[in-house]
């Protein structure tokens, strides 16, 4: 094979994620591999060895992240990075990160059995602890290395049992010499299952990711008055739960005005006396909002806060809104999102752009990294769940367009 | 005085109110007087002691209901019956049910100081466990007056201490040998506080309660389908919030369109899994709503129907509904309706006439004798609540009319 017509195996990249899915593997299909626990150690042992099996480089730096290199004809160059994660939700599924990770190791077996040099080096990335479902939060190694955390914090993050990370990454032997953050690429690519439900809707195999959603998340309170069912007039009502039913649809609304990209979720809420003959006096409620470009996302609040004003005063009731979190949108890079549209193309995969709702490692070294995300579908849109499921023919597909970007960039 | 000018002592009133409200009074200037406890024993001494003062006779039925008898001069007349309760919620106010009684005592000892005689006997009433906030359910003695209640099965009832009806009633001495429901009356007048907010609101001094509402009760569900919040588009989703928010709007205009007299309240609201990230996949609720008339009843159930077909189809979601408690529509007595408008009309007092949301003792026994109800303000509509407020003018107004109505009744 050539560069030109050049394809990774997929019987090869599925048997690995068979056979690693049996690193934690539940009853239910799924996988429970919690980061630094002794399933992460396996599954990272057998990830070394597979990388030195493959002739590659392995570093580890001081937040356990692994690094398998392949030499580039040009030691100058930036290497060019792929990668994702391996550890998952406690009730995870066989995709989620581990597609990134095996489909890179792919793509090193499929260049080591063609005889192909790059000019770049390229490097493989297992990024620590995505997940943050041990050790809150997530995506700690990407963000120390992209210098949004502070590593000696992500350090003393404890577990429930209260197990330090530091101590943790000792015990599992993953603790590295290597400063964090010190090997820059040239660009990084991550391959993703989408964990929505668009390409598999639109019956599409990639999506090639532009731009990761910012998200605003925030706690709302209605205050109205409480009082009798069945003796309070309409009129004279001031219920706190109708006022919040006209929110909720509003934000839907503007969601929409705002869409396809804008998205509005009320996940939580709770009616307070929690009377069925009470009209509630209060509501508490939880709202997310995202949307990928910003200046959308400053729309989107504004009208909120419209909708929040004249249901309030149309009702006589207060809302109060605490906007405790803001994570500003990523753009990804345009070079490599082109080097992966044009791969997808090249293949001919059906394919659209899209944006990311799902915070990923990407997310954080887009801020160092030129970098891009490379998705394919799955089941129902379905993930964090043991039922997650992808096709062997998506993930060979997303392995493809990984293995043509990568030689894209890295020459 | 005569007949024609007579009237209350609004500061004897007032006396009793403020004198009994001692007995189990709490220090926020509220009532803890639950039924059958020691202070309800108290309470009914006192009461039994100023009926016996006041020259009446005393007769108490097996459920330990109490009447005062001042006899007519006709006594093959049916008496003419007024009364309500004497116990309280257990954060209760000073007025709900009490008021009722202590104008009835009021109404006799008015009757003795002007040396009036009737040609139908009076009897003034404390019906037993109107709130059932003790023993549930509540107006359990009106109930089995009415025939609405097996009496051995209010005996067995228990309360959170296992301590059954039946014997917390010989324990505080007040399980009479009459048996239920032998006492028929010409009428019977309950004088009660509205517990909403209409009257103040408008302005007025006496309301004229000519039904009691019907009130459905139902448990809702919705089903939906959970999902990402950030990586779902809007129109893929099938949000069991949101559909559950249109139809609480829906339910609104619904009683709205049904005004003034119906109403519909959703009390408690839960959404599943609650989380802030994830679309809730169910929605649970309650619904409650109300009319006094049974065809609109029939009609607000019609719509809310049409409602939760047309959202859950539009919506892709599924509703389901359990209507497990269904209380008909009371008519009150049109003879006793108007003896009270006039009542009202000739002292002068401003009125309008008006339903009943709350149950009470006066609801059961309309099905036996002819009934009504008047009601006077409290303030901002409160009650079940220690800060429940009347004026010592309102309080009197309701005395008068109750005064004139029964010696029209009575004649």
């Amino acid at each position: 094979m050539t560069r030109a017509n050049l394809t990774i195996d997929p019987d090869r990249l599925w048997g690995t994620l068979m056979e690693t899915a049996e690193i934690g593997g539940t009853p239910k299909g799924g996988i429970c591999r919690l980061a630094l626990t002794e399933e992460d150690r396996r599954v990272r042992d057998w990830f070394a060895k597979a990388a030195r099996d493959a002739g590659l480089e392995l570093g580890i730096d001081q937040m356990g992240t692994m690094y398998a290199i392949r030499p580039g004809r040009d030691p100058s160059k930036k290497p060019i990075a792929m990668g994702s994660h391996l550890d998952t939700q406690p009730t995870g599924g066989k995709f989620d990160g581990i597609l990134g990770v095996l489909a890179g190791l792919e793509v090193m077996r499929t260049l080591n059995d063609a005889g192909i040099e790059t000019e770049a080096p390229i490097t493989l990335v297992n990024w620590t602890n995505e997940e943050g479902a041990r050790f809150a939060p997530g995506m700690v190694a990407s963000g120390v290395y992209a210098g949004e955390v502070d590593q000696a914090w992500a350090m003393e993050r404890q577990d429930r049992d209260g197990i330090r990370f530091g101590d943790a990454l000792e015990a599992i032997g993953y603790r590295g010499a290597e400063p964090v953050g010190q090997r820059r690429f040239g660009a990084m690519v991550e391959l993703h299952i989408e964990q929505g439900p668009i390409l598999e809707q639109e019956g599409k195999s990639i999506g090639v990711v532009t731009a990761a959603k910012g998200s605003i998340w925030a706690d709302g309170r209605v205050l109205g008055r409480e009082s009798h069912a069945g003796s309070t007039p309409m009129d004279m009502r001031r219920d706190a739960l109708m006022a919040f039913a006209e929110f909720a649809l509003a934000a839907e609304r503007i969601a929409r005005e705002n869409g396809p990209d804008g998205v509005a979720t009320i996940g939580v809420v709770e009616a307070l006396p929690a009377s069925r003959n009470t009209i509630p006096g209060e509501v508490r409620f939880t709202l997310d909002y995202r949307h990928p470009e910003a200046e959308a996302l400053g729309r989107m609040t504004q009208a909120i806060d419209q909708a929040l004003a004249s249901i309030g005063a149309a009702r006589r009731v207060e809302f109060a809104i605490d906007r405790f979190w803001n994570k500003a949108p990523v753009a990804f890079d345009e070079t490599v999102c082109a080097a992966v549209q044009n791969s997808a193309a090249e293949l001919g995969y059906s394919c659209r752009t899209m944006t990311s709702g799902p915070g990923h490692d990407a997310v954080l070294t887009a801020s160092v990294v030129p970098t891009a995300m490379i998705f394919v579908p799955c089941k129902d849109g379905l993930s964090h769940n043991e039922a997650e499921s992808a096709t062997k023919e998506d993930c060979a597909a997303g392995a493809n367009v990984l293995l043509r970007t990568v030689l894209q960039l890295a020459g």
